[in-house]
């Protein structure tokens, strides 16, 4: 059987990640591990596909039970990630891919030292920031601090175990995939 | 500038090695080091693309220069890999390819755990049976003694960094890439 694999993927805001993790899960063999959260859905949000959204009780009893592989608040409310669905998909031999922001991911390390993580990156500040105005979807505040944050979450990017530089799409996809080809590959 | 890797190759005789190795060398990033050896060329071999072809005398004294990575002595010839030109290739930011048995590639996991050991295997010991025995250039017993080595060789695959199975030739060649792309993405 192949060999599975716990992919975990961060990227700072408006590298592309989403794009590049849409086309990749088109194939069947990966998996996308769902984050659960105590927060309302939004509009257009869906349950089971953006977030597993539970009452707070819930939540708090699956924490008392150990079922999460990492949890954190943020804003008066729990996100966090099961363990029971990402063990599902590797015993049916699934890649799982876990997007998650950087502490969540060092956590993530030290709990699962055979996972692997990959570290999108934007080819240089100043690209990104001109990706994030060309959206127009953010004000000039708003674009300064994602740059800033994604100048700190880039600090964290020596940690992984991968780094692409999502500069042409289709290039940042193409190595995506080498990178699991690759491992898929690997001996022990 | 690109990160350089050396790059070990070992696979049984049959496995496509050549082929594959072929394929990869189109593109000049990479470079191949050629052995040197004291044997008299054979019909048809080039010094500096086959092998480096020297007299004794001279490869006694590369050797008291301690100018080789590795060296043995086979049927009363010497046969080895100079430094230089590895160093040289590397330092250029292209990725060295070195062809070597299995008791060579040991050799060299020792004195440059940097580099990458990939194995080439075949998809199984028949496959490589009726390979051998449609080429029709060898007898039954040279086929015989030729899977027995294969099965021997393939005993040390544990010890390489990753595996290719060479049984749909195309893909091979894409996984060869894959390994050597997921390498240079690799942080650290």
């Amino acid at each position: 059987m192949q060999k599975s694999l716990l992919i975990v993927v961060s990227a700072p805001s408006g590298c592309g990640k989403g794009t590049i993790l849409g086309q990749i899960l088109k194939d069947e063999k990966y998996y996308y591990s769902v984050s659960a959260t105590t927060r309302a859905p939004r509009q257009g949000e869906i349950d089971g596909v953006h977030y597993r959204f539970m009452p707070k009780e819930q939540f708090e009893q699956l924490i008392s039970e150990n079922a999460f592989l990492e949890y954190a608040p943020y804003c008066d409310h729990y996100y966090g990630t099961l363990k029971q669905p990402i063990e599902d998909a590797l015993a049916q031999g699934r890649h799982v891919i876990l997007e998650i922001e950087v502490q969540g991911a060092m956590q993530i390390r030290k709990l699962v030292p055979d996972a692997k993580f990959i570290f999108i990156a934007p080819p240089d500040l100043e690209t990104l920031r001109q990706r994030l105005t060309a959206r127009g979807t953010e004000s000039e505040d708003v674009i300064t601090k994602r740059i800033e944050q994604a100048a700190r979450e880039l600090q964290y990017k020596e940690q992984y175990d991968y780094c692409i530089v999502n500069n042409i799409l289709e290039d940042a996809i193409a190595d995506f995939r080498s990178v699991i080809r690759a491992e898929e590959l690997k001996i022990n």
